[in-house]
């Protein structure tokens, strides 16, 4: 967008720390931010029936609708499906963070990714919080480390920064976010930060964050097919000095279409290095009855494996995208479909008005060859559009799953 | 069961044969199947928006009410999404066919599996029909090359044959059934075919047959997420002479039983070929609230990529089949769920009252290397149970799917 300007640095107020204290073998495995001042919190949290203790910690502190001063983040373990003492580790991960901050336990958010079921080694968490935290540090540098301790079979660091006027004022935002698990949405361990020294009421941001949120982390995770970890959280701690910033205003909707894109280059992100992936798939549906079906049917599409594995092996196979929106549960009508495939490579139109069109098969196989790969759709219901981003179902997939507790 | 011995005759007045007409390149393609006498059917289909031709065409004869004397299976090409040209070449392999058993076309049912979107080869099909029906036999050997050649990836034939006593009289049942894409329910491709010499009402087949399938096919596949050709059709010619079969009566409930074995064993069967299969999965879910709900957990699990990813790498990753649950939509309390996993090398109890048990993981190892493992579940709600199945998810499904056109 025109009016955001990319940063390095952080916005106000804000440190970090990524650090490996011993979760995992040699990665790094801790990461902790921390806001100099209060900051209001909004987080969106996984439907899973199964909650991990840090999801139920955090939710209940999202619920008090108190101020948040930092979070703390180990990966390699989800802390999941520990029974009661994955909660007593949660609480005193929290209160060890606490103390060094100088702040009330629940003032403190945490999260928690990787294998589920094994308890926290407790030691190695306290000590490690306790060693990293006076390395906390604004810059970039630190940044990129935080990011990369939250990864798990990720493969690169996903961050955005950016800064853009809102209220007279220049406010920046950070993001990061870690995920995999892509072969269908509903593997998605995902965890996101945005990061922000706006000022903006809690109901603003809570708003801001669930329209973001729908927009771009839904759009590679299907609403109640989570994870027992997912979250996505924001925090904004007021020291950009913009007028607060209120629902329903101009001033909210500048924030939101900041957050949202902050969001969607995140999840693209995530989508690009889904498990194993080889490619990044972009589903676009127009012309459909609702949002909400363009939103389902882009979604079906991008989710369907047996379409991710054809654009993993370059295979111009259409039938299976059609299918997959044949089974999304949205009624549309086949006849009146129509679908092409781009890339850098060229773009080919294989179905017109429902009707299979003869296409160049070699051109197909150039333009499925390469690492981006654009789905476009047409289904002549109505106005309604919607973007789902993917990546391929390939070898490497099974091989990072099938023994990942290993 | 005890009143179940199987046969490998066919049931009374029924003839099939398979051949190879040139649709694939080398194995057999297509299955015809004859009764002597009209057939009482009823067919259960996709429940997918986009719906094959054939699947159009045998849905309008169901409705419609009539007899059946004779089905008409390609595989090798789907006839799906193949515009208004498909339709007419459906009509066109029921005409052939009703021409040489001396019927009417809309006596002929039809299916089709294989790829979408290409045009069926109808020199190939109507000349290979003519060919191969003067062939038709009623012995095993020709029932062997029927079940063969409705195949796709499938690598062997699903059949099954016994004979029961229902009304005093012998009743015969013959099964067939093809089936693929088992990574996740919504992708197989099934197709299954029972013929009995029962004499039956079609109210009470089709309730037979939906109670049958709601326990066998959909606990491999489910409601309403399905490929375009699904279609599962149970044709009685009566020949067995047995008092008419009517809904509600002791008969019919004998009939449903026999119907119930046979779909389960075919369902077991297409569970165990699933693509790239190595190890086939048993999931037992007891103790749910309702009959809809423990469904619904058992085939959560047995759907979930990461946890056929981990059966297939023999790690005892329990934690993946409660968040299975998790996200299923059913609601259940973690802390009741007791879990194991079973084979023939053994049982390993891996979750208790909701708490991770210590397990030997070497056992666990053994247990899980065999071919078919049991995952017992009880969630502890009310009396309510249900068995589902699958297969593990292997490096061999992607190499099927990657190519599957070329």
């Amino acid at each position: 967008m025109a009016d955001i300007n990319p940063i390095t640095h952080m916005p106000m107020g804000y440190k970090t720390v990524g650090a490996h204290i011993g979760i995992k073998k040699s990665r790094s495995d801790l990461c902790l931010i921390v806001s100099d001042e209060p900051c209001v919190f909004a987080g969106l949290f996984t439907t899973n029936a199964v909650k991990a203790a840090p999801v139920v910690w955090d939710m209940a502190l999202n619920s008090a609708g108190g101020a948040a001063r930092a979070i703390a983040i180990v990966s390699g373990n989800a802390n999941a499906c520990t029974g009661d003492k994955g909660h007593k580790d949660n609480r005193l991960m929290a209160e060890t963070l606490a103390e060094l901050v100088g702040c009330r336990s629940r003032e403190v958010l945490v999260s928690a990714t990787g294998v589920i079921g094994k308890p926290l080694p407790m030691e190695t968490v306290v000590s490690g919080i306790k060693q990293s935290y006076p390395k906390i540090s604004g810059d970039s540098d630190a940044a990129m480390a935080a990011a990369e301790a939250i990864m798990t079979t990720d493969t690169f660091e996903k961050t955005i920064g950016f800064e853009t006027v809102i209220g007279g004022r220049k406010v920046s935002f950070f993001g990061m976010a870690k995920g995999s698990g892509m072969i269908h949405p509903n593997m998605a361990t995902m965890l996101a930060y945005i990061l922000t020294d706006a000022d903006i009421t809690k109901p603003a941001l809570t708003r801001a964050l669930r329209e973001s949120t729908d927009l771009s982390f839904n759009m590679i995770s299907v609403d109640g097919d989570t994870s027992t970890n997912d979250s996505v959280i924001a925090l904004a701690n007021g020291m950009a000095r913009n007028p607060r910033i209120e629902e329903g205003t101009k001033d909210y909707v500048a924030f939101t279409r900041a957050l949202s894109w902050a969001c969607v280059q995140l999840a693209k992100d995530v989508a690009r290095d889904g498990e194993g992936a080889t490619k990044f798939i972009e589903v676009y549906v127009d012309g459909a009855k609702t949002l909400s079906a363009a939103r389902t049917l882009a979604r079906s599409v991008v989710s369907s494996s047996l379409f991710k594995s054809a654009i993993y092996g370059a295979d111009a196979n259409w039938g299976r995208a059609l299918c997959a929106m044949g089974y999304s549960g949205v009624q549309f009508s086949p006849e009146r479909v129509f679908m092409e495939f781009e890339s850098d490579a060229g773009n080919i139109r294989v179905m017109e008005s429902g009707q299979p069109l003869e296409f160049d098969e070699a051109l197909a196989k150039r333009v499925l060859s390469e690492k981006d790969i654009f789905v476009g759709i047409y289904v002549g219901d109505g106005p309604y559009s919607a973007m789902a981003w993917g990546c391929d179902l390939t070898h490497d997939y099974i091989k990072i799953n099938a023994g990942y507790r290993s």
